[in-house]
């Protein structure tokens, strides 16, 4: 660590801090400079107690960490390699085919979810999507079949031969939901619920980690280090927009994270445009870009009557709109080098 | 809820919104202006379904609610009378005495923490905080004693006659919590774990809900609306800072909330300072400000040693600072009319 | 516009409102709903004093506008048609050829401009950019060779053959820069400087707009509309990056601004993926972002060894990433149906 | 600076770093941590190149600068001294008396002037607000009165013996501006419009800078700094919200800026709470909170008829809620130990 002191100190002031970095077990280098001391604090910031905690110090300026404080889901971890997912027949990740997981927010019904299987499967979709358990910012919504939700989703994904997706809430749901889903969705609201995630990581079901809604790149990897670090390596990131000021679309999609977290990390990473913009309208433009930036897939809400859908349904894409959101979407993919089929 | 239509639609096409808004459940009321039609739909929001979806239509520009989503936390649901919590002997809420939670970011041992309630009670605390379980942003990070840390909480609390504060983070946690602890405490990243929340409204222990890193008020309050929708009417919100591009604080403290839940809500208001700045050269001053403000009471960290803290040690304050902060918020603690003792 | 009252108001509260909405100048009319009264006030927006000053009143909750607030930049205001612009022989548009504008963020000397436009012209830039005047966040930082710095890029561009465009600070230098430059850069921090907009308005120059560092679209199009309204057409839009909690990369690239803009303007719009990130690694994926987004060009930073770079060198690509870029971009500028040459 | 180096680099590449440190004029002093190395580089940021160029190089993962940016605004600039402003015979700054500069949003005519003026002196205001040059949003907005704004502004004052504090916005307007204010306002529009800045700097008037809607602590000092680099040194600092998520106010009011302010800088700041939260009915509170945290005075919106004001009415206060305030002020004033009169 570095640890940067206040200009012009006592040298008596500058030793203390020297001492208790030596305490707190690394070996201390300082460097004068001509207004202030630096001290270089040798040591494995990953094993030695922090050192942000001298910032409580009047003498301390800041404190920067020097290591990565993630390891398992680093690039450097599979030596530049990418993580490459197999689920239900499928592999996502670096190179692969582009995946669609397409499907309703909710699940409402044995008819809704079957029409719109069959009109994502014709899409292309090898997943479907569509939600059992609802997190929802009001108690008076609707939130979700629960275990109705999960048998319609099995029975539409056999009709369809599609991979299963849904979010999991509670730890308690996981066993169950892990025995119909291929993939368990952790959905932004609980993107630091360790407790959710260790539970999920531990089902050894493929997860899909989407990115709290003010979650740094750094904090969103070290989440996806809890799974891993809890011996479950199949893990994706999601990208779903960040909160910002803007009142236009419902988040920012940060489409810069594709770059970022290839840059960083081995995992596959899959953008949700639909929670993206919250508006139906500018998913397609937004698709176009996650395939141009490599992404591995998209995770879209597709349904067969928006404006009486029971969730999100402003947000939602028609059949109509999502086949001609595959279709468009064929030359960007190929521009990335990505087999069509 | 109002309909805002393009301007200049074709009647045609506004009547079939007028339709869809129909066969939805609500009375259509069109308003013709000079530009655009509006449609006010007539009907409760809180039991029909929502016509936010039709914002997925091309003829549709905007869709407004008009009532507020919450009911149970709103001043409207009291008559204007605020909530007063009677917990481990305390009142809290407004007009009652100003209420001081102290103790550590996390319980690290039996010795730590005897001599930290020594220190709070001494300064006029009457609720002990600290962390048994700790939700950490990186894996390798401490998580917390746990049933050990609960262990310790009891014996200090009960040694200097203090109530328990302390937070849960999982759903199979909180009866073991609940059997220690006075009052509940939901974390900033659990604030919308619908899971968790309901879990512990069950419990019926007062609980202290945190606002998320990026929760509107709206949601917040809808956050505590599930706390009441099942059965628990104790419930305090807690400010502990929202999450801005400002470095230079850890959060933003965002203190215009302590007004803004005022106006919006009968329930107490607590603020955290430590988390909400991230800095312990500012907490005397934010606390002057809470206090002014007429916040029921404060969260605060309080370490024997902040340089070696397990956590957050950049944030929580020495015994002296504890001991003078205490005594420098009297007349501001005066001057919004509460007593003192 | 809307105002929606609040709950179970007195009929002579409701009764005030509606006699200020009509000595407003609209024509109220009160729908009562059946928990509160919302009024619709008939009337132009855009010429009759706003209504949203009436939330300062206790009976009233809310108020909306109903109108849009821009008109010549709108869509509507050029029924769907693009606006084309033609600078420098060049064509700036929907549908035209993607358009690069290159060079240096600050123009340092002769040497250096005359390396940087030899080699953006090589490939593919129409046009050279290069700061002459600087807006650095602290004094003591580089402000840029002033004069000195638009006789380079004169001297360069007429060589290579570019068109040039440059950032103009001062009210006072709008026309020696317009006597120098073919667009004129407003930059993020002027881009509510509305003396310096309309000054820059009336030179009868091509304008880009950079979008500020915390502007709504609806912000961003309303000071464009200043322009228009001040007589200048020639508009171009650029996003480059917004400020969030994120600090993985400098800024957060709302890429999703494209296709916002393309929704609702006819003004061309550019990216800067230089500033959009701050980071130059991160720079040619978020360029392929744009294309396949259908903006309409590029506004990057190059520069001969951006180690060295007077200003912003960590954003800057060196040559050989540019040649690169523009390269790698083909396919994707294909694909949305434009020509490459 | 510190630059900290990739992990498990070749020797040779660490190499290269080095000779470039010492290339840009700093002594490299390398420092080989056990995963990675990280270079000290001596020298003095404020007078060398910046290494955070290096931040492009493919070897580096971090730069660091040690030293503050700022100088003559800093606390050690003045060796712990505060900055008292006397302006209009009144001393602004630490320790002085409460200071309240309080007006319409906008003058709108002699008579809504005069009656503010009145009522606000009657509440013990010494400096008058009110713009006669508007920065809105919209070019269809009331854009001030301007000279004639100064006029009545300049003739109120003179009756009621009133400092006046105006903003100004534009370079070509600061002669005219300073011949009649007492105090130049720069708004958050213009707080990084370096060119104003200078130029209202230059004026030798006091100048008020308000804090930019998304700019950081640093950057704020920053522009400040150009005053006082520019020979100006009667600066004032004022907070007045920044643009957050939060929807329920206009902006976050960030009050620890005061606390934040107080520590770094030697200079008086103020609180605009008016702009600072859009909502007259939040105001009161938020004045308390200003006065605890001991800030050096208020900027605050009066007028007569806050729903018929020409320009922001739902954040004005009346005169009743003003005269309150001020009443109710007091023994928060009292408590921070400044004089009442």
């Amino acid at each position: 660590m570095i640890v940067v002191l206040k200009p012009n100190l006592d040298p008596a002031e500058v030793e203390k801090v020297i001492a208790e970095v030596a305490k707190l077990g690394y070996e201390p280098r300082p460097i004068h400079g001509k207004v202030q001391t630096v001290i270089a604090a040798i040591g494995d910031e990953s094993t030695h107690h922090t050192l942000e905690t001298l910032a409580s110090w009047p003498q301390v300026e800041h404190v920067h960490r020097v290591q990565k404080r993630y390891k398992l889901v680093s690039r450097e971890a599979k030596k530049g390699h990418d993580s490459i997912l197999h689920i239900h027949g499928q592999k996502i990740g670096a190179g692969q085919k582009f995946c669609f997981m397409a499907g309703p927010c909710s699940v409402e019904s044995e008819e809704q979810l079957m029409t719109t299987a069959q009109a994502v499967k014709a899409g292309g979709a090898t997943f479907l999507r569509g939600g059992a358990y609802k997190p929802r910012t009001s108690p008076y919504e609707f939130q979700g079949l629960a275990k109705e939700g999960l048998r319609i989703l099995s029975l539409a994904a056999k009709e369809y031969d599609l991979g299963i997706i849904t979010e999991v809430l509670s730890e308690r749901d996981v066993e169950l939901v892990a025995a119909h889903a291929d993939i368990l969705q952790i959905g932004a609201r609980n993107a630091q619920n360790f407790a959710l995630i260790t539970e999920a990581a531990r089902s050894g079901k493929p997860i899909l980690l989407k990115r709290g809604l003010s979650m740094k790149i750094e904090e969103w990897l070290l989440a996806a280090e809890y799974i891993l670090a809890h011996g479950n390596p199949n893990v994706m990131l999601c990208e779903r927009g960040i909160r910002t000021f803007e009142t236009y679309t419902r988040n920012t999609l940060d489409l810069g994270a594709v770059a970022a977290i290839k840059h960083e990390s081995h995992l596959p990473i899959i953008i949700d445009p639909s929670q993206g913009c919250g508006r139906a309208d500018l998913v397609l433009e937004l698709c176009k870009a996650a395939a141009a930036l490599n992404a591995d897939g998209l995770l879209i809400e597709v349904h067969p009557n928006p404006a009486e859908a029971w969730s999100d349904g402003q947000q939602q894409v028609d059949f109509d709109l999502y086949a001609r959101l595959v279709e468009e979407l064929k030359p960007f993919v190929s521009a990335v080098g990505r087999p069509l089929e």
